[in-house]
């Protein structure tokens, strides 16, 4: 298809990128090896991911080097050999934290990191899920996996923006998309496959039994039975891959692959946009934890359901909200109203219920409310609201209640800005793109 | 008690008033036979009610006098009947409307309403609600009640706002309280007993056996096992019967039976009770249409559940709502607010659900809706809405489109007003002792 061969003029390495990064996967190998050899370890040093298996999109610039270490090493020496020898191979690079430390440095104008693992014989054996690697490496490799179609997919799916299994995204990984290449046959199998998909489709490429998943997408990994490989994959990422490909069956065209670029929000744009919904947008602000997206993210997310539903129990309307990162965080809240009135209806027990019906009526008796009285068979109160305003609670010591992700709550704590409405246009500068895509999403 | 004995004082009617009541029956009894004799039929006339069982309240002006008519007449011939002999007794009267017509007149200061009926052997020939109740007063002078207690038990229903059975008040009847006075002993035990109900509370004197109702509280009628006597009361009416009657055990005291008269809401305290609630009172106005309450109060208040659920349905929070009426009729709607955004988030099908989701985002897509994006699997757009204002909505021929009862919608389209937080001081010259029951329940 025309459409396609345009696409894959434009994610397929050419000749020349090719050597590139075999040139700088060889010098960081040579010298992996070397400091290994020098520790007296077998030096068994791997080339993983895409890069591994020429399913990588023109323009990665990432490499990942596994070093495969005995597993008679204990979790300290594993650690110090994984460290020492990822320092050795860049003395300049630095040191990055996922399950384990790890070192990262560029090679060549690449990106590498030096992740070691344990070398075993079976995923029985796994003692953290980077063991996994090695054994996905060689899954793939010994398939007759067509690169192309898997580049196909993985950039529709970029397209998409929903590419990529980290906590932000929490999209498709770069394995998924071989999985599923190698499970409908190609690209536009895939496709036409997913545009009818129905939660939960389940996948088992090796028949080793579908369970104990509760996930929209169920991927069931060829060399582990307990893992699924589209666990991170949300139930939007999920429905947005299913809309995209319906929009391909619909109408091929290169712009899924490659939407077009759009301008950051513009102060005036953003007045005539906020003037137009007539709702309150309400921003918090606080320094960025120095944390890893895939820290953060979860962090954020929960700050934000705990601000959102915290608004409702207060008897906010909320449209919409989100989250933003850079160096500044932004929680952002979308609210019908921002302001309510100064009472709230408290609802008591039913009055038949007596021990408790008494007890509530002598609590709120020769009170300032309003009532009792009685609706519905129960006993009611209006009382006065403690925050008529939404941005009286945020600004106030209660917004510290809500549950917060613990390096988040510690930077909120040190101080924060609240936005409302106009004054937001002072994150249009951090924040323009994302002001754009939550306004026409 | 002597608190017990004041209320007695008060409510017990004298020698002088008896007589009174004794003359008036008197006259009319002997005008009725002479006019049924007339017609050759059996001039068989029974005073009813509370006045025939010595348990109405001093200074009631009420007398039910029933013309008992052989079950051999048809529909029309008992009609005619019926009010030709009332017409005869009350030159003067009035023409009634419940089940059947009826008449209506004054004599020596009482209300006399002149009611036919068949003369039956047995409630399993009931051809309408009124053939029952000549059972009612035979069970009840065949039993040993003592009037007191059903006194000070209606009063003390009176004192609540619970007593009577018409359709506004949702209460209890004169014949239920009777029965409750036979079944627990007394007053004093009926309030006992009722602070404790929990709802259903089932009361079967004749062991008819109780089957087949669905309400708080369950008085099977002794003289028709099919009939629960207080099926009218409603659940609030119950719950604040049982209230009362706590407040009673907690502190006896003669004003549970005598409240003190409120004083109607003046313009000042209404500002100043609206400026402190700061929400938005909405109040539609329209003359009353020509229906007794029976009528006219389930229509008022399927107009007030149809415009409550429409503005809910529509976004709108409301605290309460009412309806009042007099020579003119009024919907009140407090709402939290009474504006929201421009915008509304519509839901729309699972994106999975293809056919749906495709047409629902065909259907949306090119229009000036935000969206269709997907949120929790779903698409979904924001579209403007109608009517930001609860005002606008109300003021729109939309709010015609509402469930009103059939003469309330009639007399609305005739034309209303809309009065919104201070206007409604409009209606405090008609309503000012509503409003203060409103805003201090």
């Amino acid at each position: 298809m025309k459409v396609l061969d345009e696409v894959l003029e434009r994610v397929t390495p050419d000749t020349n990128e090719r050597k590139l990064l075999e040139e700088a996967y060889n010098a960081v190998r040579s010298r992996a090896r070397h400091a290994l050899q020098q520790r007296d370890i077998d030096p068994s040093v791997e080339l993983v991911g895409s890069a591994a298996r020429d399913t990588w999109l023109s323009g990665d610039r990432d490499i990942d080097v596994f070093l495969l270490l005995p597993k008679s090493l204990d979790r300290e020496e594993f650690r110090d050999i994984g460290l020492d020898v990822g320092k050795e191979v860049f003395p300049e690079g630095t040191v990055e934290y996922a399950e384990h430390p790890y070192v990262s440095g560029t090679e060549n104008g690449y990106d590498v990191d030096i992740v070691p693992c344990y070398d075993l014989e079976s995923t029985s054996e796994l003692r953290s899920a980077v063991d996994r690697t090695p054994f996905h490496n060689e899954y793939v490799k010994n398939t007759d996996l067509d690169g192309d179609e898997v580049r196909l997919l993985k950039a529709f799916m970029r397209g998409a923006g929903i590419y990529g299994s980290d906590l932000r995204t929490r999209g498709f990984s770069g394995y998924l998309t071989e999985l599923l290449v190698l499970y409908y046959g190609g690209f536009q199998e895939v496709v036409e496959a997913s545009a009818d998909w129905d939660p939960p489709v389940e996948i088992d490429i090796k028949n080793h039994g579908v369970g104990g998943f509760d996930d929209p997408l169920i991927v069931v990994d060829p060399t582990d039975p307990e893992r699924n490989v589209a666990a991170v994959v949300s139930r939007d990422s999920f429905a947005r891959f299913v809309d995209w490909s319906r929009e391909w069956l619909k109408e091929p065209r290169v712009s899924l692959f490659f939407p077009d670029e759009r301008e950051p929000l513009g102060q005036k744009e953003f007045r005539e946009i906020l003037d137009d919904r007539d709702t309150t947008l309400l921003c918090v602000r606080f320094d960025s934890p120095d944390l890893v997206d895939d820290q953060l993210f979860p962090q954020l997310k929960k700050t934000e359901t705990g601000l959102s539903e915290e608004l409702e129990r207060r008897g906010f309307d909320i449209i919409r909200s989100t989250v933003w990162a850079g160096s500044d965080c932004v929680l952002l809240v979308e609210l019908n109203i921002g302001q309510q009135s100064r009472i709230e209806k408290h609802w008591g027990p039913p009055v038949h219920v007596r021990e408790h019906a008494e007890k509530f009526k002598e609590k709120y008796t020769g009170t300032d409310v309003v009532g009792p009285y009685i609706e519905d068979g129960k006993y009611v109160v209006e009382r006065r609201r403690k925050h008529p305003k939404a941005r009286g609670f945020v600004e106030s010591d209660d917004f510290l209640e809500i549950g917060m992700g613990k390096h988040v709550e510690k930077k909120v704590k040190e101080g924060y800005d609240v936005l409302c409405n106009e004054e937001c246009e002072k994150l249009l500068t951090d924040f323009g793109s994302e002001f754009r895509d939550y306004f026409d999403p």
